[in-house]
């Protein structure tokens, strides 16, 4: 018995579905749509990419696992830039592939956790937020991956401002998250 | 020739890619996320398909043509919500392939024009925003694919609000578009 099923079975759903939708999008982009961003120190696509894989690897589970082992001391802080160095020299094909993998293999071990409603309010210690649940911690991961999705839309929306003429005012996502003055953190969501 | 083949190739990646995207995100998604919206009169994932749909049928293309026709009569206008009454008694499956099919169809008609620059640049009357050119009208065709795939991860997300407890402040999507308190446009974009 999970009462907590509709919800796992939620995030699960939009989890093992946000990588093929972003290869959908993304594979054989031409590259400058790839590289392309909102303005001075925001992410392309292959930025972002490149951050999913790295949460893959060091955050979601990680994390997961961290507060099942009743660990008292906070979270790892995520590194949140790590991808500038790790995408190096890659293909956005071969980040679209590993990010796939590695969400595969995440949602199996996920699955094998065989979660329970009392694992979803178990809790653990974030570097800034404080008290979180385990139930938080895989909501946001899938959240996190809608926050990324929706990024890249808008970032490919935007590369076409002038081009969309007068319908600009008609295509709210051009508007959304306009460049603020002052530089301030990159990309869309922190974790 | 066709001087701006990078802006028609750049449309024709994205307007190839959105349906395979949406079909991904989307199909076998629990029936409580392709039926949530972002509160009163905003549009589910699946009233969205049903507008995307729509415009395929009616909007896009037709308008493309009538410029190309010379029209000085303004476009037709879009009925936006003409999906609150087409979509009725499909499911979302039935949707997703529709719209896969129709555009495939619409980028093979698009292809068969050969357009060239000056085609681009020829003018048509838009109803509300008046003079329009044939390359706008195509560029905010993928634009506003990209307008609603923004909208449809922002809605999947908002469905986890509370789910996510503290991330909250860090998720940006989830304060992206946020209800006003006067009921006003449905949706994403006007076209």
């Amino acid at each position: 018995m999970t009462p907590h099923k509709p919800l796992l079975d939620d995030i699960v759903a939009i989890l093992a579905r946000t990588p093929a939708s972003l290869s959908a999008l993304l594979e054989g982009l031409p590259q400058a749509l790839v590289t392309a961003t909102e303005g001075y120190n925001t992410w392309s696509p292959y930025d972002v990419m490149g951050h999913l894989i790295n949460g893959e690897r060091v955050n979601w589970l990680p994390r997961a696992r961290h507060i099942l082992a009743g660990e008292t001391r906070p979270f790892d802080p995520f590194d949140r830039t790590a991808q500038f160095t790790q995408s190096q020299g890659k293909q956005l094909s071969e980040l679209l592939k590993t990010f796939e993998l590695l969400r595969r293999d995440n949602l199996a071990a996920l699955a094998g956790m065989n979660l329970t409603e009392a694992d979803f309010n178990r809790v653990g210690q974030h570097p800034e937020l404080g008290e979180v649940t385990l139930g938080q911690l895989l909501a946001t991961w899938a959240v996190h991956d809608l926050d990324h999705l929706g990024q890249i839309a808008r970032t490919l929306a935007k590369a076409h401002t002038r081009a969309v003429g007068p319908w600009g005012q008609y295509l709210s996502i051009l508007k959304d998250r306009q460049q603020e003055s002052v530089p301030n953190q990159a990309g869309s969501s922190k974790a």
